[in-house]
Parts: C-alpha cells; structure tokens; sequence
C-alpha cells in the first residue's frame, strides 16, 4: 500500500494458448527478436509509487497459486497446477489515470527502481514456477522500456486486474 | 459509483493492429463464426453492482475521446481520431477478487442487467463512432455469456485500466 492507501503494483492476466513478444525491434539490418510461450498465463506489469522488493514475494506466491486458468476438464487450476508457462510484459500504461482527454501517469514508479522491481519479480517468477511446475514450462519476459510488440492467441482470456 | 464508493464498470483498452473473436462456437456440424477488426482498440468490459443506463453516456464519451491510440506519426490520438474500429470483449472475469486462492464475482452484476447494459453500450458506440469517424471504421462485439475465444495482433498494446 501507498500512504494514500492505494496499490503499489497493478497486473494485469490473461490466460493464452501461444502468445509471442518482441524483446529486441529490426535494428542495422538485423532481424526483430521474439520469445513465445504455449499454453500458460500472460501477465502485464505495473510498479506504482510505494512499491518496493517486500512486494514481490506475495505478488509471484498469489499471482501463481490463485486459480484463473481452465484445465483440459474445465476446472479452474493455477498456472502452477495447469502447468502453464509465463509470459511477463512491462506494462507502464497500466498506471495510467486519466485527466480531461489525456492519459498522466504520475503515479507511476521511477524508471530505475521500476527496472529493479521487474527483473526482481522475473527471477522470483522463474524460480517459483521452475520449483513449483519443473522443466515442462517457462517463463519470458519482455525488455522493459521497450515497446511491446505482443501477438496473442487465447481460448478466451479470462482477463482479471490484480492489485497489490 | 455504488453506494460504497466503488466503481460499477471496470474496462480494460489495448490497442490492436488486428483482433479476432469467436461470437458463435462451432455446433452440430457448423463452423465456429468470428468477428474481425483491423486496427484500433479492444474494449473489455465489466459491469458491477449498481451500474445502470446512466453511466453508458459519460463512459462511451470518454472511451473513444480519450488519447489512447498511437498514429503512424507517433503522437497520441483518441480512437476516433485515429479513426480506428472497435472490438468490445464481454469479460466478466474483471469483476473477480481474490479470496485465498481463488476467485469470487460477488460484486458482478446480475446476467439479466449485464447483458442488458451491454448491449446498450454495443449500441452507443456504433452510434458514436460513425457520427465521429463515419464508414471508414466498425464497431464488432463479442456474444455476452459466451467464451471470447480471442486473437490479438499489436504493435503494443498500451494496456489501461479505466473504471467508471
């Protein structure tokens, strides 16, 4: 929480069959560079003022263990229990609020501490889920700054806001 | 707002290049059916407890007013202004929260007043947006209570977050 009692972090889940991400744009003749992920859980991003690494352990423990992604028998099961891979995409407009026809993102975290926090929550994500799921699953990420060239493919996204 | 001071819909905006929905599954020997647009943006939306008619003016107004759509020349315009379509997602998943490791939808609309209020709102951007942006563009939506069986191609999605 914020002092104002607010969210520190803002994520966004959308649940995908194969979603694809550009880590590195066409550059001096040299091609795009993508990751992909098959079945598994995209998770859009956002460190707000206040956040800081005490954060992270609850967000990755909830964000893995809660249920929103449908089993081959249409139960609901985690990304852990699927198993599912992880595609993470640094999402800084999700701070967004808006003010007459603009969107401000004053409440948006520093750039620096922002990329700290990111590949914080990353590493964490890889661990949890490499101990949790093992080696049949993965989890990418995209290059944070950057802009986030996402093709996605889903079987119905079951889109949920997670606040921290 | 609802008499606790919540909102009563909660919408999600990502910007596409092109999205396809499924509005009809495959059934007795008949193919699924999709919608399709080109580029401009997807509107996941979520009615709450308390929302009514009233809200559909202010939030249709704000939602394709609002500078969220990057043009080819990099500046930010609004969805009319790019102009560019609509793909609307009924996504009651966005009204979830999270009570230990799972989800509860207690603060959902009724089906009855959602798929009403849906509508509506279907309807008030059709209007909107031709009188904004003309033949040029389309609004398509989703089958409310079906599966959004969703594929999304962007050149980023500027994900955002508006609650009204």
């Amino acid at each position: 929480m914020t002092q104002s009692g607010g969210p520190v972090v803002r994520t966004v889940l959308q649940q995908c069959l194969q979603a694809g991400l550009q880590v590195e744009p066409a550059q001096d003749g040299r091609e795009a560079r993508f990751v992909q992920i098959e079945r598994g859980m995209v998770v859009y991003v956002c460190f707000l003022k206040g956040a800081t690494d005490d954060i992270l352990s609850k967000m990755v423990s909830t964000l893995l263990n809660i249920r929103l992604c449908e089993s081959n028998s249409g139960k609901m099961v985690s990304v852990c229990q699927l198993p599912g891979s992880l595609l993470i995409v640094p999402q800084a407009t999700l701070g967004g609020k808006a003010k007459g026809r603009s969107m401000q993102y004053h409440d948006n975290i520093s750039k620096e501490d922002g990329l700290r926090l990111y590949h914080a929550f990353v590493s964490l994500c890889e661990t949890e889920l490499m101990n949790a799921a093992g080696a049949q699953v993965t989890v990418k990420h995209g290059t944070y700054g950057n802009r986030q060239v996402l093709k996605l493919d889903t079987n119905g996204p079951y889109t949920h806001l997670m606040e921290f």
